[in-house]
Parts: structure tokens; sequence; C-alpha cells
């Protein structure tokens, strides 16, 4: 499974130092999240009512060329693999660029894991996921 | 002049008290001002380029529904007057509701000034926008 | 009541106009605020298990100078009216500076609600409040 | 080199999910680098004079157990290797627990280059750090 968002840089996703924050790119990443997990059939409003989230249990994401403000961001997630308990997802950020190849700006992935709330119990991955 | 802007609720835009954080939906109307100003002339690209920036000087947002995860926020913009180195902008945001009217969430008011950087001098609001 | 607290303006506090965005004070606003409940009796650990939360139904803030990344922003609170179900909070922020008067940097103003959650049911405010 | 800061969860640390967000673990981060940074000779202030940062080129982060409103978490950020261009900062984050050991709650890494701007080049890394 995958999913394809994008998000235009505003002055709150970026610093001082003139570029789109180190942290910012973590929305871009969760919003391409939220549509992954829509696609595969858990959307934002079902995970409100149904109190089961996917949690984030590891990060890894490299930098590789500083985004600015004002610059169209396209995040593409892809459901990369599924255990038991966990999943991988991958993401690929690149800016648009009129004329040319989107520029990558970052590469990230992310372990997912199923958890109830309140009770933070783990479930299980649907299995049929795998072949999404 | 006036811009209208859309924004699903992500989970970093709500906090323990299972809805949209205060903080958010200034986020939501940041978004919504860059819409505008781009509607007059100023998109993000241009105003990383000039370094002038319209700076808010002054913010009142009423509360008056919570938004919760996956709600659909649309957020207008109105400039509402133009001074001489003062604008007001007027936002409303509402969450969409299948089959019923928009549900206003909050109302917001901002005094912008246009400031270029890195010196800080204000400069004249340009007065065409008044009749925009 | 009162409450005084101090943030060090970091690198997700400011924007690419190389100064502190106006959403970053929201966030010093909002650890004064939790320092001033904390001083009534309502400290955030009690809150989390209650579900009884302080909400914020309008801000008003007013800004004033720009602080910038490594400013220590000294930000007051003072709990300025209680009514029967909501109450006035006023901070005042402040930059430090070595040798000479703190610099006002914003001024803010916020109508505050205590709701039981996740009903959303509004509750009283303690008048024993006003006297503190 | 070693640094050592502490945060309290506010509201806007926490999501829907009634945890600290994984994004926001990032800031907390963040705060640990500039003390980090500030012991090793490069405190905010002085970078924001220079426009000489530290920029982040790659993070790494496990979430082991999620810190809630009101926790006091402790982040300790260690200088782990100085290479050329590079440097690898270390970070365990852990919340206090009153008579009791500090719960770990996540471990991150993160690999930093000295980056000049606006140009974007980067600089060698200063080698006495490397015995700090």
């Amino acid at each position: 499974m995958n999913a394809e968002v994008s998000e235009t840089v505003l002055f709150y996703d970026t610093d001082c130092g003139g570029v789109v924050s180190n942290i910012a790119y973590l929305r871009f990443v969760e919003k391409a999240r939220a549509a992954l997990f829509s696609n595969l059939g858990m959307g934002l409003a079902t995970m409100n009512e149904s109190q089961l989230f996917p949690v984030v249990v590891r990060t890894e994401i490299d930098y590789v060329f500083p985004a600015k403000l004002g610059d169209e961001v396209i995040i593409t997630a892809k459901l990369a693999e599924v255990g038991k308990v966990r999943a991988q997802c991958e993401y690929a950020l690149a800016v648009s660029e009129p004329g040319a190849e989107p520029r990558v700006v970052a590469n990230a992935k992310q372990t997912v894991a199923l958890v109830q709330m309140p009770s933070g119990r783990p479930t299980r991955m649907p299995q049929e996921w795998a072949k999404s």
C-alpha cells in the first residue's frame, strides 16, 4: 500500500537558519502516515472512535537537502513490511521544481505498533495488510 | 480580498484533552493568511526572496467549539481593513459536516504589519489592497 | 495568584524571519498558565488524573518586540478575575537583558473555562480563587 | 562533553492518544542539544550572531515508554564521536519518579554538521571537541 500527500512550507515549518526545521519534517511524515493508514482502512475519524492508534516506536530520518519557505514538499509513504505486532513504513520527501525532477529533501523510516488506548495494550497487525 | 484553505486535524494538532490544542488553530490561521497574502501578490516564495514579511502584531481568537482528530477544518480569511502601516485580517474556522452546514469552531482577527528583514523596518501597506 | 516561568528561545521557536514565531509565544504563555494553575492547586499531573482541564476560550496577544534565538524570556502570569464559569489570566512576556530592565516582547490575556473531559461539561470556577 | 536538561510535559507536548506525541520528544532532544553545544562554546546567542549552526543531518529515535502530562523528562546528551565534518550526539530521555530510578522513555542519536548560513557551506568540526 502507498500514499502520497503534499504540504507547502509555511513560516512555522522554518527556523532562523532560514530553512525548514528538522522537527517540521516529522509533521510532513505524520501527514503521509495518516494518509497511508487511511488507505489501509484506518482513517483518523475511525481511530478517534475506536481509540486504536498506530503508535510510532522508532523513527529514522536522513536530511538530504534543505527545503525553504513556500516550497511544495511531496511526501510518499509505503507500507514496506508487516510483522506480527509491528509494521515498517518508508517515506520519501521531495520538493517539486517546475520543469525538473522533484529534488529529494529527506528520507525516513518508521516502525509502528497498533495500540489500544487508554489501556496501552498492543494488538496484532492485520496480516492482510502484507498483501495490500 | 479573500482566501479559503482547508486542513485535516492530525495527531500533532490535538492534545491529551482529546481535542485540537488552542495553539494548533494558530497554524490553521497562518495557512489561511499565507493564502490571503498570496492572493494579494505576496506569495511565500516571493517573501523568502524579498525578505519582506507580513508580521503579526496582534492576534485575537475565540474558541467556539472543539475540533477533533480527522475533522476537516475550513478556514476563510478576509482582508478587512488596510491602514497606512497596518492591515486587519479576519478569519472564520469551521468544521465541515456531511449533509449539514459547517460548524464554527473558532473566529480570529489579526493585525499585520509589513516588515523588511533583517533591518526590521516597517514599510507602508500597498493602498491598492484596500480595493482588492 | 501569580506565577513566573522562564524559557530560553530555541530553534523551533523561531522562523525564517529570523526571530520568534508569533505562534511560539503561545507555548510560552501555556507554560506560564500551567504554573499559575499549579499554584492554584491544579497541577498538570492532577489534571491528567481528574480529566478536569482549564480550557482556553479566548486569547488576545500583542506582539511588542521580537525575541530572538538564545534570549531568555520571562513570563509572568496573573489570575486577574474569577467569574462563575470563567477566569481571566493576564501575561507579560519580557526578555531579560544583562544590566538593564527586562524588555517587554509581548502581552497576552486569556479567558479560561474549567471543562470536564471527555464529557466536555463546563464546571464552576472555585470562588476561593478570587481571593488567592 | 555532556549536558543535562529537564522539561515538564505540557499540553502542547501531548496528543489525543493521551500521551506525549512522537514529535514532541524531538523538541526535548533539541533543548538538550542546545545545552550540549553551549557547553562546547557554541551558545545559541553566539550562533545567532555568527550564523554558524549545528545542522541535524540524521536522527534516530526509539520510543520506549510513553511520558504523560506533567511528567518531568530529564534529557542527557553526550558528544559521542567527532569526525572531520560530522559529529554524533547521543541522548537518553527518562522520566523522574519519586523514590525510584528514572524510567527511560526514549533514546536518540543525531548526526550533526556545522553549516555556515546563509551560504549553506559546511565547515570542519573543531577537533578539540573530541577531547572535551
